[in-house]
């Protein structure tokens, strides 16, 4: 199984911050990673709708011989990891677990704010998880949805977002968190931002750092880590893989030479 | 046939302001609208993507016995019109012919703009219907993405979203045009902001009003309309009902007693 690659997906870009972390930690690992941009977003989607579409992209990177699968949206993770780990024959991480354990770990004064959609907010997953670590956490949920549109629309740095920014942060300042997780994956695109306007004593925590030490951890202690040899992505979107190739490009600040389509059917 | 209802859909609520004006001209037809929230939103979608969710949708619509299909969706009248007119056995209208026609009658110095989704501005649809009545028009298209989830965040009126309707104004008002078509079902609900931006010499053209008499005109000519009695609504979606049933509440101001679930099959 050493040879083989990790999967990866999320509903559209926002996983690429994720792929970024995990190639950043396991240079030598090839990946497939999978954009379902047919079905982006997921932030509004039923719990239901979100467990199918999940399980039917596990299905087809388990076709493609994944030794692990890991889904890099938080929507995702909410609301179908126990299902997916239930299904699918390798072992499946979301990034609820680490964003909890990495904020659990940040804060002083147990006050968490959680950014994330609507559907990983409604899901109260972050709150279920933070409360299996720790009793003393109080979290503070706020969705955010504007936040993914104008990252996907290349907004981050326009004043505009600075005003929706402020407008999402206002009630968590009045709470005096010092801890906010970033629970979706396009987040972490505004954290320059984000940072200015929670100011310098609160720890803005990004999910996939953490997410990338477990897999690694995972990896190293059941002896299917790839040790040598140069790493690789493939990537696979559901709809429009010229539209996904010319924006992936610019997340990852580097040329992709092809992007597959592969409809889902569910 | 003329007790039979109309088929109007969208990919989620933007529709509801088409419907508003079909409910106003024809006060006793029923309606059956469907928004396909599983699937919203199409602006970015590929044109293939596009067709099977329309076409998936108008064979549920004549599985109801409508006697007319209104597409509310640009994007879909934009990509998918001709394949659903060759393939229903009802006839159907889209909503980019009225926006054009309106858009022809009301400029004066033949500089039009059109703000819409990156699907409706790729397809160049408007700009075919506009050259098919007039050859002397030049049209303006500006992608303006943001609105659709600035609209259903039921962020009008913050001034984030003036800044942001003022950057994709910004272009077109230097080009000096003097109609501007609100080429996506949501925008009608910027008006007021957009008629303070492009200012009074400039005229907004919603292609609901004009839709509506067209399809006013059709059930006259082939005696089609019901004369009297109290018109009705059924509500059904792809996805999430209670979700549908709060928003579109607000955007209708009335009370809705129920949205029904139906799954495409595509």
């Amino acid at each position: 199984m050493k040879e083989h690659p990790i999967g990866i997906f999320d509903s559209g870009l926002g996983g690429l911050t994720v792929l970024k972390a995990l190639r950043k930690a396991l240079p030598h690992e090839h990946f497939i990673y999978f954009g379902d941009s047919a079905n982006v977003p997921y932030g509004a989607k039923s719990k239901q709708t979100v467990t199918k579409l999940s399980c039917a992209i596990a299905a087809f990177l388990q076709e493609q011989g994944v030794k692990l699968i890991v889904v890099a949206c938080n929507t995702a993770s909410a609301q179908a990891l126990p299902t997916l780990q239930k299904q699918c024959r390798v072992p499946v991480l979301g990034v609820i677990e680490p964003g909890a354990q990495k904020a659990v770990a940040m804060t002083r004064n147990h006050k968490i704010a959680l950014l994330g959609t609507e559907g990983t907010v409604r899901s109260r997953a972050y709150e279920k998880a933070i409360s299996r670590l720790s009793k003393k956490e109080k979290v503070f949920p706020q969705a955010a949805p504007l936040f993914v549109p104008l990252v996907e629309e290349n907004f981050a740095r326009q004043p505009a977002t600075r005003l929706i920014a402020q407008h999402y942060a206002a009630t968590l300042l009045r709470k005096k968190i010092d801890t906010v997780i970033l629970g979706c994956t396009h987040y972490p695109v505004l954290k320059p931002l984000l940072a200015e306007i929670f100011g310098p004593s609160v720890h803005l925590v990004d999910p996939s750092d953490t997410l990338a030490a477990q897999v690694k951890s995972y990896l190293s202690t059941f002896h299917q880590a790839r040790a040598i040899g140069k790493g690789s992505v493939r990537f696979y979107v559901s709809d429009d893989p010229t539209r996904f190739k010319r924006l992936a490009q610019q997340v990852l600040r580097a040329p992709i030479t092809r992007v597959y389509l592969k409809k889902l059917s569910v």
